[in-house]
């Protein structure tokens, strides 16, 4: 099956219109109509070359939600017709400890990422920058009701990446949780840590978008470029999300921490961040990292955002404006993701 | 009260006898005849000015075992005759979150040293190379029967600097537990690692002490100095206790972790530690840190040490061969903590 995509033809280069190949649909295969692919900024680091050589032409994209338009003989968890969701990964061993603890994203083997990955027959994997996919039912998500199609793209990624964390680190009631940058992941953490019940504080470079940030469910909103802010902070925090990949002075966060408090990286910084062991020891402090979630943690964050009305706020655009889009995201100019209309892609 | 003690007279000058001023004792404090004190590398840190200037003379010692010669009028919680310790800690300031909640040695004013620190009444303290201390009643711990008195010593500092993390990070049946290097620090943790039933490996730079520390309680020991190791340990532990103050390639010990394992430092190195992002990221990983504990986990841990029958490995010395034991120490020559008997210094 021949399908419609914009793709990069090489490192660097603008996405252009091309025509892939998607398999056909074996038995435990679920073919997707798609409706919505979000724009995120490792879909740019990816076909900028930043993360190393890639197999191009790469179709980027790992925020999908669309139809059920097929499914294999037998797939029993999913039907013609429903609405369903892909996000980073497509496949793995299923078979080593971490897969079968439901952490398929840490597989030993490796994950299968849903573009510019090695899929487990050996064929390259293209993403959802696209009008269809087939995928391994186990990686496909039920994306519930009560959750528009567009502001449930992003959830794929910037959802589960925030929400894993936040539920790791026990977000919640009575919790004093801060989250760093209010880009794509950003405002996710704050509309997720808000309704698991914390008191969420937005840590940014300004005060830019502060309306913003108090109107998506934070209480509190402070300028990390004003000194006054670390010390006024200090010692606050039980959990800090850092979505930021810039490098940060990670012993200036780690001092806004109570004892036992975590600051968690879900950003990835390509410098060494250098660590005081006394910013640590002085309160029994943890500084951690998160990677996406499993498959079944996915799932439990879609159906938490359909209970609390949760999406991402979405400017949606048609495909032929994805070059433009990409400088937006690395000039910062998106509230919040950029969400592609795979209408306009047939 | 004017008493013996050994003390550093300056910054990297050899101890030598002295006699010091004990307070009164108040409604609240205990008065101790010493039995034992341990030497602690943190002492010999101190009197070297490693850790800055000091209020010399400077009697170290923060490791006490001794019994209660009398208690002021309002103290119930001691009585003349009982076998008492004191640790890192002398006082607190009571009040704030920290110290509410059970860890005071994380006060947010300042927790005061049990030597070279300044208590609340202005004077400053001077530790346990002597035959007498008066301490606060809320800072004097019981030791239980069964551990014999030299050998409790060491548990007031290695003890309860290593049971903390093992407890917090969940040390026990079905946990694979690493301990880094194996001195003072790191024999308790394997006794007590060994003890609360996890599976115990120690990590030491060569097999030199392999035969010690299999029948200290690890089930395996693996020397650092070969490349194969890491390798061959890759993803395994749940929990890694650092004990080792000089610097680590941090990511090289990350990378030993399981998903969710915890790379927890006791030990303080000077220098910043630079940690890739990624080596936390890949694998839901903490690097974090874990100073000696609070007063009811020292109590919970001289229990668990006495219905386990562990104590401190320790060679009794008389005060005046304190230099010659600080040069050993220096050496790694010590398996694996001295202990001087009070008793040489009436």
């Amino acid at each position: 099956m021949r399908v419609n995509a914009y793709a990069a033809p090489a490192a660097g280069e603008p996405l252009a219109p091309a025509t892939i190949e998607r398999r056909d649909v074996g038995a435990n295969d679920v073919l997707i109509e798609i409706q919505y692919a979000g724009i995120c900024h490792s879909d740019i680091h990816t076909v900028n070359g930043d993360w190393g050589p890639q197999p191009f032409p790469v179709v980027p994209g790992h925020e999908i939600v669309g139809v059920v338009a097929e499914v294999g003989a037998d797939v029993t968890r999913h039907r013609a017709g429903d609405r369903v969701g892909v996000g980073c990964m497509v496949n793995s061993c299923g078979e080593c400890a971490n897969c079968r603890n439901g952490d398929e994203q840490y597989c030993v083997p490796g994950m299968v990422a849903t573009y510019a990955g090695t899929d487990r027959d050996g064929t390259t994997t293209q993403g959802g920058y696209s009008t269809h996919v087939v995928v391994d039912a186990g990686y496909v998500l039920s994306v519930p009701e009560g959750i528009e199609a567009a502001a449930a793209a992003p959830l794929l990624c910037a959802g589960i990446t925030t929400y894993s964390p936040l539920r790791r680190w026990g977000a919640g009631p009575g919790k004093r949780v801060a989250v760093v940058g209010l880009g794509g992941l950003g405002h996710m953490a704050v509309k997720l840590a808000h309704a698991m019940g914390a008191e969420v504080t937005v840590l940014s470079q300004s005060l830019k978008k502060q309306e913003d940030g108090l109107r998506l469910g934070a209480d509190a909103y402070f300028a990390t470029s004003d000194p006054e802010t670390f010390a006024e902070l200090a010692g606050r925090f039980d959990l800090i999300v850092n979505t930021v990949s810039a490098p940060i002075d990670v012993n200036a966060y780690l001092s806004l921490l109570a004892v036992d408090g975590a600051l968690v990286n879900v950003g990835a910084p390509a410098e060494p961040l250098a660590v005081n062991a006394m910013s640590l020891i002085g309160g029994r402090r943890t500084f951690a990292g998160s990677m996406i979630g499993g498959i079944a943690a996915t799932q439990e964050m879609l159906d938490f955002c359909a209970e609390y009305g949760i999406g991402a706020e979405v400017e949606i655009i048609a495909a032929d404006r994805i070059n433009e889009a990409y400088e937006r995201v690395l000039a910062s100019d998106v509230r919040y993701r950029f969400v592609i209309d795979a209408a306009t892609l047939r």
